[in-house]
């Protein structure tokens, strides 16, 4: 982002932080979802299955619209961040009733509130 | 849908229409996104491949955010309508300041309105 | 397509179709990978599930690289589209094992049958 | 991937150095092509918007299908993994033209290539 010519005024830190901890989880929710596939219970995991797909693709998207800074749209990029803060929470939420007996949802519940975090400190800078 | 062992209760007929909306406002913004790059004022354009890109990639998680009907969650459901409905009116917004002089923007000015009022409706049905 | 300033000189019919086709395989993939989480017998549908979500993504990807016209390359084209192929065969083998007692799977198995045959139709075109 | 009840059998080492490099690539590539529209020169860098795009979304998909453990299908992975060595070394190749000029596609070539090289050790494990 250093060698972009026109970078967005959004504050830095809190941006790129937003952004890794969007990559992060998008692929922490794939192999939740994956895991959860492969577990004896899996009868049990439907839910968590589910929400791991779209807080997957929810943060995925919302990676890529936080990369780019170039004639952006404060609005859609809002839009995007609130989005991304609750499909994580919500997620977060179902992975944290199993992570106590499976511990790719206890990695999964934490790298979704990191990212409900970062989405909130990036949202409190938009405005 | 109609396969679906458990579908969602969402009125059927309005979450096929902002679904198949979706999917088409994707296809329509990566296309217009594309054509921009080989306009000779391409320069100009610039916002408009920016928020199509945006808009693309916010359709294309919506569509399957909607797609799915097992064990969903109505806040994440909503958050991610509401992402598509801000991401497609601004893109509209901005297609139609070219759409006098780039018929793929009129094209996906269109579609972005519709895809719009469809995540509206939805949102009413959603609550 | 037809208000693209520069399409390609791929046969516009046999691209046209396989991006048709690659979007609404993607459409179905996701769907037939979500009834199979509500399916009783979930513990059998897992490597369908696997399959789905993997051609989705494939699909989806591959309709966004043919969608573009302007400055592709070859080579890449015809990588994503051999990728497609691949990907949907394995899918539909795996769909149709479970098309006599799941709709959705008999759907998926024909969708994929159709995006398969598209891409081969496409990468003759390549050459 | 240490959490995964049942991982695959690829050599864990050469698949976890894959599926990093393409998360990094694709988020490189978004980057790329994002900076050059913001570039004076942005009528000469069309061809790296392009490729830049189609390279993020094979890598996104690349990832996604390699971060998968459960009941996958050697044909797929190989066949996604080739489409991404393809992508990357192509747009490495256009990078590399600009690379001199602008620091971006610089960090965007470099990215590209240890992605290609990632799958190449891949593809001999998978044979």
């Amino acid at each position: 982002m250093d060698a972009h010519p026109r970078p967005s005024d959004l504050d830095r830190e809190v941006l790129v932080r937003c952004i890794n901890e969007c990559i992060e989880c998008a692929a922490e929710c794939t192999s939740c979802a994956d895991a959860d596939l492969a577990e004896p219970d899996v009868q049990d995991m439907v839910r968590c299955i589910r929400l791991c797909d779209d807080c997957s693709d929810i943060c995925s998207t919302t990676a890529r619209v936080l990369i780019r800074q170039t004639a952006g749209d404060l609005a859609v990029l809002r839009a995007a961040t609130e989005a991304c803060a609750t499909a994580c929470r919500v997620c977060g939420d179902e992975c944290e009733r199993h992570a106590h007996h499976h511990e790719h949802c206890r990695l999964c519940q934490e790298s979704c509130r990191r990212c409900a975090d970062a989405c909130e400190a990036l949202l409190a800078v938009i405005g």
